[in-house]
């Protein structure tokens, strides 16, 4: 009665060995700042419980497989808005983009496949493709490069006679990267010249920053027919719970085989569809004031950041995260002192240390995760109370060192 | 840029192949008597609704990935009135009974990994299977021996050392079988000589008929480390859009890496498990009223298919469903004929083939499975059509013959 390899291979997820410490910091009295959160604070726009509220039918039935023809339609116009033209055929409607990432990965994957993704990555790639057999191979890169991976040199030696797929998310988790034009072609080129799918998590699509476009992968015609774009209602409509994502693929094969899966869980949830229909159809210019408050947000934390010396980071254009090198060994060891032993004025904060996004053994200990999902004077706090905690963190460790010193000449006496 | 060998080995929805034929015969203008559906057609309770209706939250958002603690509680408390005592620990909410079977099923089997099913089974059983890599091993049952499947030897003759799980459905979809307490001990005891996992799904547990107790696999204790149910609030509580499931067991390590997958999708939709608590809450007399009027539509349907000529069925224990091996070769032939060519005073009617129910190359083609879903009038009506519909098939064919013959005569001179 043993369970399979694969899930044993699959890690707990991180955040959880930090829940007892912040529930003991918050009873101990202290306020956490949470920027562990991926989860925005703002309001999910009300049409979509109007559309649910307003729902008159007696049964809570099944809905077509791959989506009711309202969302699916919802989701067609609001693609054409950015000259993407997609048929219903086109469209799969999921239960989140998770399921959508976890269907286009299990019709790709078989046991020993490899898929390319840049690390840091969220860590949910890694169960996807563990779920389904494959390997992850990252593509490693660094807090000193602005965490930016469009080379074409460190992809192409990665490829292998089993590599199937480039996953990429755009505007990245956990850094914020947003893909030039240019690197994106590189991308679309390597795809081609190689024979490999891109999957394209495009769930942080809208949060752009400094005026710039927001581009697509489906947007390249030359790799249309290998390209799947993964897209949800969570991030762009604060609806994380509704659990309703989107794939869409010109790869007809793709979309058939991706239908199987659908059919075989019968249907995404059918009131949530109706809520979610109408948060695709809210007009385009819905998401400007939000996206103008979150590019606040990141101007302050990034202020805030630069007055901490030996942080290495770059202002990201997009998400609302941002990846930080501290200079610290241990971030894990640093954010649990922070819990148990650090508070001014019985404030601590609480990030997400960023090792657990990497692939690669021991890289990214030093790099935590920040998502600015508080307000502006909130965020300014909190990243001042990470500078203050560095402070009597590194003082703490010359202080140890110190007596370690006068305990090590004590015993030679 | 090849798909899965994996998910080229899942067939599509055997249903949809006959959508363009349901829909031509209802624009011919013939009314459809739709015996295939698996959706109850009694009104979701109200307080499912409300439960959403009332919720006065501004942003639907994330909830914990076991499921929330209000649904967690609503399943142990019902739970308990069967004499069932689960730990918040051992409960995992998912999206649907469906993904709890997706996640039990990937937790055991890897690339080979084999799980006994009695067949014919619920097709999409051969989707979860296959999408985790694993293979389904049936037990072949037969329309003579009212479908039971609980023989010590069949089963022990197909366990091999890559053998993980039994899969049961009980009550049975597509063949109402209900397992008798001594079947029950007897496949206890096949699971605990051979180490096995029993994956129970009870989806329909309470379509139980006869005034008989219904019984569950949760109820056996000196199997309790092996066993994992699901349950749903799709049929018992007619919520099929919900999409809330559950998994349960005592085996700890399971529900620890069921978990894992749990996290890995983040969560199940919150709204719907606030109506869904709801529906887990209502008194334990809802359903008695549902189920005595599901009696008496299998009774009438038993009585009416008792009129027909040649047919083979025993009276269903439980579900909603009937397996019945009809006097024809093909069964799906024969459904296309009653879509294309046939009706008596304006109608026909349309059921499900049984054959993609069989894993097992070639049985089932003279089978097929009626839903009762429908009134007991309007079943009574369905039934009698497919008796008339036999008839005029089997004069039809038997002109064939005799035009074939004198075909093959004119030839020969």
């Amino acid at each position: 009665m043993r369970l399979s390899k694969k899930i044993l291979s699959i890690k707990a997820s991180p955040i959880r060995k930090f829940f007892k410490y912040t529930e003991s910091a918050k009873k101990a009295g202290k306020k956490v700042y949470f920027l562990n959160i991926g989860q925005p604070d703002v309001s999910t726009p009300p049409v979509f419980m109007e559309a649910i509220r307003n729902d008159g039918r007696d049964i809570v039935e099944y809905g077509p497989s791959a989506g009711s023809i309202e969302m699916i339609d919802a989701v067609k116009d609001y693609y054409k808005r950015y000259d993407m033209d997609f048929a219903r055929e086109e469209i799969i409607v999921t239960c989140g983009g998770s399921e959508a990432l976890r269907f286009i990965i299990d019709c790709i994957c078989d046991e020993g496949d490899e898929v390319i993704v840049p690390e840091p990555f969220y860590t949910n790639y890694g169960a996807f493709v563990r779920a389904s057999g494959g390997v992850i191979v990252p593509v490693t890169t660094r807090a000193e490069d602005g965490y930016r991976y469009a080379d074409r040199d460190a992809l192409e030696s990665l490829i292998t006679p089993r590599t199937k797929a480039l996953l990429l998310t755009n505007p990245g988790n956990p850094t914020g990267v947003v893909l030039t034009e240019g690197e994106m072609e590189l991308i679309g080129a390597v795809a081609r010249e190689n024979d490999l799918f891109i999957i394209s998590d495009e769930v942080y699509r809208e949060f752009v920053y400094d005026g710039k476009p927001m581009s697509s992968f489906g947007q390249i015609k030359d790799i249309a027919d290998r390209t799947v774009i993964v897209d949800s209602v969570s991030k762009r409509f604060s609806a994380c719970g509704a659990r309703i994502g989107v794939a869409l693929s010109k790869n007809r094969e793709l979309t058939e085989n991706l239908l199987k899966l659908a059919q075989s869980r019968l249907c995404a949830p059918t009131l949530d569809q109706l809520g979610s229909a109408a948060l695709y159809r809210l007009p385009s210019d819905y998401f400007d004031d939000i996206r103008a408050e979150f590019e606040r947000r990141r101007n302050a934390v990034c202020e805030e950041l630069a007055k901490i010396d030996g942080v290495v980071f770059s202002k990201p254009p997009g998400a609302f995260y941002i990846t930080v090198k501290l200079p610290v060994n241990d971030a894990e060891e640093f954010l649990l002192w922070l819990l148990q032993n650090f508070d001014d004025g019985g404030e601590t904060v609480m990030f997400t240390p960023a090792e657990d996004f990497y692939a690669t053994e021991g890289l990214g200990r030093s790099e935590i995760r920040i998502a600015y999902v508080l307000s502006e004077s909130e965020l300014r706090r909190a990243v001042e109370l990470i500078r203050l905690a560095l402070a009597a963190w590194n003082r703490r460790l010359s202080e140890r060192v110190v007596s370690a010193a006068v305990i090590e000449r004590a015993n030679a006496v």
